[in-house]
Order: C-alpha cells, then sequence, then structure tokens
C-alpha cells in the first residue's frame, strides 16, 4: 500500500482538497492519502517549502504532493523530483516550494518536466493543476508508474531555488530573521539546532531579545505564564514563544523582521 | 472496498464530522471516507447543491453522503437516491441538496425515503440525524445493503427541486448572476461552458463588468497582480477574478447579484 | 485492521496533526485514523475532555489519542488507561482530559505512565508531545502491543480529576451552568437526560430562562426563525438554542455562566 501525503493552500473552506483526494482515490484506490496540512496562506511558497522540508521526515516513504501555485497557468514549470532518501518523490509546481524538502531527503537525484504529461486530467483547467495535474501524476506514482514515463527529463540544476535569510550566529549575539508562525503565535527562527554551537547561550539563563528580557529554556512552563521564551521547537529550530500567549501578536513581529539575541539580561 | 464521500455544513471545530466518520466505520470498517468538504455555510442548501455538483464527477463512483439540513427534526424527508452514472447513491436530506448533483450524474433511477430507515441508530436525536439517519444508511449502502432495504420506495418525481438564478445570454452581452464565491473571494457565476458559445466574446479581448474595465483571459496570470479577469474556472463556470486579490470583496458583491457583462472596454 | 482516533487542539492551519498522522503511519501502516475534532480551543482541557466523552461511544473501538496540554514539557504525567467496555485505550496527557471519557467507557481497569516510555521518537522534543510520545505509543497499542510494555505501571486511583460544575434540578426550576458551545452558538449545559426526570419539565411547554421566554422543545424547527429553546441535544445533553440563530451570541454567555431555568413563561 502506497502513500501520498499532501499539502496545500486551498484551505478547507472549499470542495479543492476533497477533489484532489477523489481524483487520487479513482486512479489509485489502494493508497493512503496523509493530510499535511492545507493551512498555507494563500500564495505563500516560501512557508510552504519551510514545513514541507521540517514534516517530511516523518511521512511514510512514498509521494509527497505539494501545491502552493500563485502561478498556475502561467510559465512555471510543473515537476516530479525523486530525492535520495528511500525513493520519495516530490510533485508540485517548480517555484521554490519542494526544493528545501528535497535536500532534507538527501537532493534530487532524478527530476521529470510533467506540465504535459500524458496523465493529466482531460480537459484541462487552466487554474486548477492540483486537481489536473499534480494529484493525478501523484496518484500513478504512488502506484508504481516509473517517473520517466510521468514527464519528459530535467536537468535537477534548472530547479528554481528557495530564497531564504540567513542568520548570523556569533559568541553570545545571534541576529536571525523571523521566517514563520504558527497559529498560537510561537515564532520560528531562521536558526537550526547545528548553529547553536557557536552562540554559547546557556539554557536557563537570561538573554535579552530585541531589547526585552527573556529566558533560553527548554519549554513553555520553564517561565511564568505571560513570559517570553528563547527555544529550540519541535523541529529543533530556533523560537520565541510566550507561555500561553502569542509571542508573534505581543512582539509586534512580521515576516523577515531580525531579531537581535543578546546573552545576559 | 467501497467509498463514502462526505460533504456537509458541519466545520471542523465541533465533533460533528468526526463522529460521522465513527459511526461509518463501526458499521463498515473497510470502507474509505473521502470528506468532500465540510465549509459549506451553515444551512446554505445552495451552495451546497453546487458544490456537490461539481465535486462528485471526480470522486470514485459508490455512495455520497451529503448534509446542509435546516429543517432536521421537521418535516423534511431524509432521501436515499440511486443515479444513472456508475450506479452512484446520494444521501441527505430532501431539500434541494442533492437534485444538481444527481442530474450530473444522469439522473435519478430509484429513491428511497429513508426518514423510518430501520438502520437508524437508537435512540433517534431530533438534531443530528447526519450521525443518527444519513451516516449509518451509508453506511450500509456502501457495505452493498439494496435501496430497497435501507427505507420506503418513492416517486422521485416528488423530490423537491433546488431554485437557481437563469443567465441571459446575447451576442456581446451577458447579464448572470452571482451564485458562490470560494475562499479566494473568486465568484462563481450561473454560465457553463456549454452557454458560452452563443455569446460570442473572445478569449484575450477586453470587457466591461457592471461598468469596469476587466479582461476575458484563460487565467490569473493573463492580467497584472490586481487587474479584474473574467474566466473559465476550473469545473468550466464563467468566473470573476482578481489576480491576486478578492473579486468578491473589491466589487462588493453579495450572492444573486446581477453582473452585467458587455464585450469591449 | 486497528483504529486510532484523534481529537486535539492543533488546529488544521499548521502541520501538527498532519505530523501525528505520518508519525503512526510510518509506525503502523494498516491502522485507521478518524480525526474526532481539532478544533478544540487552545488548552481548554474541559471542553477537550467533555467532546471526548461524548464523541467516544460512537468510534470504533481501539486506541483513543487525545492531547490538550498546556503543561507539555512540564510535571505532568503521561498516560495510557485501558478501559473495561470494549478493551478501549485512551492515550494522552494526564489533565483529566481522558478521565470523563475512560469512566463512560466502563472505567479504567489498567493504567501505564507512558512519560519515559521505550517507544518514545528520538530526540524527544519539550514541546511536541503529541509527535513524540503520545502518537507512537498510540499507534504501538494499535498494533497490538501490550499495555504493560508501553510504559510503568500506574495505579489508576493517582489520576487527575476533572472539576465540573454541578447543575442543582428540582420540581419547576433548574440552575445549570454553560459548559460548552458548538459552532453555530448551540450552548451546552450540565444536565443529562438522566437527571431531567426530576425536572418536571414538559416538551411542548413554555419556560423562562434567565429570565427570557422559551420553550422546551424537541427540535429547532419546533419553534419560529430567532425563537429561543431548550431541548436535548444530540447527545441527550439539555442545551439552549436560537432557531437558525447564536444563543451563545444573542445571550451574551460564557463558560461556568449560571443559567436559571422556570417551568411556565
Amino acid at each position: 500500500m502506497g502513500t501520498v501525503t499532501f499539502l496545500s493552500d486551498y484551505g478547507l473552506d472549499d470542495d479543492f482538497v476533497g477533489v484532489c483526494h477523489g481524483v487520487i482515490a479513482r486512479i489509485a484506490p489502494h493508497v493512503r492519502i496523509i493530510d499535511v496540512t492545507h493551512g498555507i496562506a494563500r500564495h505563500d511558497v516560501r512557508t510552504g517549502a519551510l514545513v514541507l522540508r521540517r514534516a517530511l521526515p516523518y511521512m511514510p516513504a512514498g509521494v509527497h504532493l505539494a501545491v502552493v501555485d500563485p502561478g498556475v497557468g502561467g510559465a512555471r514549470r510543473a515537476v516530479a523530483l525523486r530525492c535520495a532518501v528511500e525513493e520519495n518523490v516530490l510533485v508540485g509546481p517548480d517555484n521554490g516550494l519542494l526544493i528545501a524538502a528535497a535536500e532534507r531527503l538527501g537532493g534530487v537525484t532524478a527530476a521529470a518536466d510533467i506540465g504535459r504529461s500524458p496523465l493529466r486530467l482531460r480537459p484541462l483547467s487552466a487554474s486548477f493543476h492540483g486537481r489536473d495535474v499534480f494529484a493525478p501524476v501523484a496518484a500513478h506514482l504512488a502506484c508504481g508508474t516509473p517517473l520517466a514515463e510521468v514527464g519528459e527529463p530535467l536537468d535537477p540544476d534548472e530547479l528554481v531555488q528557495l530564497e531564504l535569510p540567513r542568520a548570523r550566529v556569533e559568541q553570545g549575539c545571534i541576529v536571525a530573521h523571523v521566517l514563520h508562525a504558527d497559529r498560537y503565535g510561537n515564532v520560528m527562527l531562521d536558526v537550526e539546532h547545528e548553529d547553536l554551537a557557536s552562540s554559547g547561550l546557556v539554557l536557563g539563563q537570561a538573554v535579552t531579545i530585541n531589547g526585552e528580557r527573556a529566558m533560553y529554556a527548554t519549554t513553555f512552563a520553564d517561565v511564568p505564564v505571560g513570559g517570553l521564551l528563547l527555544y529550540e521547537d519541535g523541529y529543533r529550530t530556533l523560537s520565541l514563544a510566550i507561555n500561553r500567549g502569542s509571542a508573534l501578536d505581543t512582539l509586534g513581529l512580521s515576516f523577515d523582521a531580525a531579531i537581535q539575541i543578546v546573552a545576559g539580561a
């Protein structure tokens, strides 16, 4: 039994997600579909890419369908990418959405341009390629159709890359950026577990974040209700939170905002 | 392995959808459930009917459960309808919700009144027939129980019809109506692909929509960001959109609003 | 084929629910997952407990995963509870979330502390025990792993209890409390079907609710649009509603608010 995971910005208020499930189930009745999330903000390719990158290592190996596609019907490519780890295959638009997850899964070993795939639905719409191109290709791949049969060969070096801000980590001082926030207002920064070693930050000690006092802590319960904490989130990414509150709202942060973290109060 | 698709106005904030899944899974452990959407606005039977009509052709053949039911516990009938195409069966209230989808699936070949079905749950609630009447009947049908055993025979001619506005399409001028909008603010009109031939509209040319300049285009990317377009949506229904914006909000439209479309700027 | 049901306050905007599905599917590829709801308000343990209690009797027997966990990473216990009815097993934090459902399922016959379960994921995060502790333990239980192997034995008498208000039901007068409201604004009170016998309320007769006229009715359609009704909801719990409106908003109610119900107008 194969698996297709599915991430999009379609939301659940309309039938877009359900219809893609239907298309997959018609082609591949025995394939299991796992919804990663459909709550990515409309057209927010970068957040989609970051959520996909962190979520896929927890998913069963198989096919991973992702659609955040502001350029649908335009010139952007549609692609399927085979990755080194467990032969996972990613399917979606070539706009940076897939590439960070592909790197996390060992890098792209083969790619196909599926924009003119023989497996597309007919009549092909101009605005719903999730249903007409990506879902059917993902379903056929999950049934065992080889990558070579879903589209034209593509040089992986030609894939669109994802641009991300880059934090500066020095002894006792970090200049990071806001990448993303979850629905609790916890704010994800562009610093991973591996980057933290050179910061000299010590768990349980005070830090100053854009001038505000905070604690570098393990979890929410380490600070009082309403207290600001810096912590590694569930994906080992450096994050800001307020215990039982919203760091995003309280600090008034927006995407890409610079966050200066200094050791000491 | 049978399939039950499921559309409702229950939303996902409460346990209503989950409980219906549970009821189906207890009766029919091997049946796959596909959620079409549960985001229909509360009691909006017409939108439920339109979404069902356009979504079901993409679903696997089987049983289709739909519940938008403002008259629950009152005099409205509960029904199961067998359709001509692939013996699909629709289950839900007889308030117009199912009838447009049934017509799209070839029309009703047999109907049953399931309001007193022997397959109802006990005790029967007055306000949650999704769980107590519709879900168990759908589950038994998906397991192969014949229509004749889930309720009393019903003359299909007695089914409640759905009232819809009717667009006027003439050479160079369309007077249409707002049927529905998706979460992006794209606005669906009451003009289908087949109706467009007599309009004389030409792709790529300017049109005037309620006095505003727009383009009759293939997809969003054909107009600048913020530009208004008239296009056939993913279901080949004439629609209005603003590239990366909301036509619904920008034009200040509400359901049934008249939309005058004139060829030329 | 086993079943895992899943309730949480994670919402569907992020990937938390999807990632837990992925973790379960990797461990237990043939286990079916049924989402009860993920719309519990953040950290609202009591509503989570009440929704779980009413929903689980409709679910297939199996494993029931529930995560509303404001104390994650702190001192609260993580537990798995086997219940008398059909050997259902509940998995989640020991903060009162599970206990009302366990009682509805016949009471706890055996319990395990899974906070240091050998089945936890590594590295263990401090803030996402749904993924790292609860989901993997639930998945292994659904595959048949015995309770004794997922954690340390725990005395069921030590489990944290849930505190609930307690209604007073007398002849012709009830003083109840607001427990919960659904997305329609229907308000659930702390009076169950069994408690109503001693109230002497008669279906179809007038009642006064906090000074407002209402009817004690069977369903919404028994009162005019906009009318206030007192009724047994789909779970046989006494509730307030306004036909096609929101009782919660119209009456300006909040959780635990006292509701005085007097027979007669």
